[in-house]
């Protein structure tokens, strides 16, 4: 057995999963796990002294660094989206495989014949989302596509939320990702098609035109709109369909409640607030509001917004202690930095709470005159703060795929997104063991 | 008497008020007057022959061009904004005094000393608003600081209106001036400052945020908030003041109904639509609600909006003609440019139809314990298609104080904006003369 050469570039916590499973499979599947990182300390932290391990100190921008990587026959790219356009010349150039979990654009694109030319391949958006919801979406609208019948509706929602607990938090969410990506969601617009028709909602109405979706074992989520759906028209090959949509899943409830930040402007990032240093939650809020000295502040909100004053948003608000006058513990910000930082102190996750990643796909076709519908989902849980069900659904594509090519079961040639069938049947079915599986049924 | 030349850069429309005025002063005054533009035809247009005028081609950016700047006594720039800059470097270099309507910005302010040294001075904001407004403010705010009383509140108003008359426009509202300034106007952030506390308003709630405002002579109008009031604590050293709030008019409902078009998302500029071709002003409106074929887009928009279905609201939207399945005739577009197009339809003035300018200030202060209460206010008409209320007020102000230099009786040395009493006093008595004028009077 040839010894085999990985190197994963980026040793930021997103990489520990991917790490892991690589350093698992090192001794009996003969690999080098090799670490990069601009700060050493992390990759041997991620190495943790194993023995087929090797931290090394990587910076993309030292030709030195990158002389390195054509000693290797595959590498896993986790550096700032921004930079995989530096591997992947060096990648094309050198001929080594290589892979992302980020969005494939047309710089990166442009280098598709030199990966054929040397014989190997780049695999980008092998991640979540993108990646899983790609691979799982394609397997069942490629299967729809084979069996002669006509696709109707294609419906998609992720969501990284917290798993089920017996918590008292009424917004059963807490940040389990980025949390300034979570306070800026939706900002920007959305189209997507409904019933043949073009269709655009609007930051300020996305989290009231949001759709109720029962997934079984799991029960309801709700859905709203993610951005520009009619992306996926080429993408997934899907022009003629009458209904296209992309969501993002949160519990039911929790975008009612949301929008009253929205409504407010609290979600703002565009402008600075004065004297943060000496604001308080509740001051906070009460910026937003007209002034009236006979009104409380909850007063206000409610009836300036159409809230109910005992209503589950006041009472959701109440939780994250918006009306208290305790000091926010910024010294700057903008609206959405002040919020951030308060919706810190209840949703931070506790070492005994886990995250769930919850994907849930619909799909409407005729098969002759009838018309069938189907869903497929998946739900991952966090096993513990590291292995969180979002870094495993992140790192477990890289990981399973770069295992299928080194074994040589898997041999991209050219620039790909894993939405081809060569590519997402044997990396889901490498998934399945880990827990990263779709369940496929009929609906009513 | 000594012959003056005076330059005006730019022969836009918004220049012929301020070049007939300089022209019609030649005469007696003993001024040659040269209109330069890259359209020189623009330029003779605006001469139309006198004998005291000449137009030439002018290219800011063509050094020979540029170079006869020093041949004149005074320029006034009405040049693209991002271009005075050329023209006040020359000036301060050659000792030219200039003029411009445009806002003051740090490149600008930094040519200070040069003003000075060379003994000649720079007015910038000298038109409409910026301009009159801070003229007229500045004089009653003086007037109260040198009473020695203390300032609470000064909120104030403007806007580009419809002169009143017997249409059926509902709307009472007509583009009198740039369409698009009108369809994107308030996106961006609010600030203002209301009984001591700092307050925002986003976007989504401006046009439902408004004041209801009487104007002695001239009825109720509304105002809403226009971007960042708290610019003018330090421009107008209102340091300490309580209230700040500018506004823009409008006549009474005018806001409630935008304000549909803001919920829609009709107003967004970020993105292009689809199919513009084939869309009609129903299929545009119907593009922003969800898909529903039992109802009618007029019910789907009440509902969605929580308009009466025979209210005002929707009259005003029938009466632009927005639920008519007649193609829009653009090719491609905006949601704000789709919208725009569309309004054009019955928003564009007629030749019978006179546009009219209103700007509103609103003072309180103590005097000892008592609290007092001022108004101030201007509404200027148009004349005809040309001599419209806006040209009037952005032109006439650059004009009389192009006049007041010339005849030495204002010798600014510097950079200014026309907040300084030297400034604002001598041009506020010279605009009087032609209808630009404010009535001051107290309040309830």
């Amino acid at each position: 057995m040839t010894e085999k050469g990985i190197i994963v570039l980026g040793a930021g916590r997103s990489s520990s999963v991917l790490i892991d499973f690589l350093l698992d499979h090192a001794e009996p599947s003969g690999w080098r796990v090799t670490v990069g990182d601009l700060d050493i300390k992390m990759a041997e932290e991620r190495i943790h002294g194993h023995a087929r391990g090797q931290a090394i100190s990587f910076d993309i921008h030292r030709e030195e660094d990158k002389a390195q990587i054509k000693n290797f026959d595959l590498v896993i790219s986790m550096v700032p989206a921004a930079f995989h356009i530096h591997v992947a010349k060096i990648c094309a150039q050198e001929g080594v495989n290589m892979l992302t979990a980020s969005y494939l654009n047309d710089d990166i694109k442009a280098l598709e014949d030199q990966f054929k030319q040397n014989g190997v391949g780049l695999i980008m958006e092998l991640g979540l989302d993108p990646g899983i919801d790609h691979m799982s979406a394609m397997k069942v609208l490629d299967k729809i596509k084979a069996s002669g019948a006509k696709l109707k509706t294609f419906e998609t929602f992720t969501g990284g939320l917290l798993a089920p607990s017996k918590d008292d938090n009424p917004w059963k969410y807490k940040f389990t990702w980025n949390p300034r990506n979570v306070v800026l969601a939706g900002q920007g617009y959305v189209k997507f098609l409904q019933e043949g028709r073009y269709k655009y909602i609007p930051y300020q109405k996305l989290f009231r035109r949001t759709e109720v979706i029962h997934i079984p074992e799991h029960g309801y989520f709700e859905g709203y709109a993610n951005r520009d759906s009619l992306k996926y028209l080429d993408a997934y090959k899907l022009r003629g369909i009458e209904t296209l949509y992309r969501g993002t899943l949160r519990r039911t409830g929790y975008c009612k409640a949301w929008d009253v930040f929205v409504q407010l402007g609290a979600t703002d990032d565009t402008y600075q607030m004065q004297n943060v240093a000496e604001l308080t939650h509740r001051q906070f809020i009460n910026s937003f509001l007209s002034f009236n000295p006979n009104d409380s502040v909850e007063l206000k909100l409610a009836h300036y917004l159409g809230l109910e004053i005992d209503g589950e948003e006041m009472h959701k608000l109440k939780w994250l202690g918006l009306f208290e006058e305790e000091l926010v513990g910024l010294k700057e910000g903008t609206p959405a930095q002040v919020l951030e930082h308060i919706l810190k102190k209840k949703w931070t996750i506790r070492p005994d709470e886990k995250d769930m990643i919850v994907m849930w796909h619909k799909f409407e076709y005729y098969e002759g005159k009838e018309l069938k519908r189907l869903q497929s989902y998946m739900a991952v849980e966090g096993e513990d703060s590291v292995k969180t069900g979002m870094s495993k659904t992140v790192g477990l594509p890289l990981a399973v795929t770069a295992k299928l090519i080194l074994e040589g079961k898997l041999q991209p040639k050219g620039v790909f997104i894993p939405t081809e069938k060569f590519i997402y049947e044997p990396v889901l079915e490498a998934l399945e063991p880990y827990g990263v599986n779709f369940t496929e049924c009929g609906m009513e």
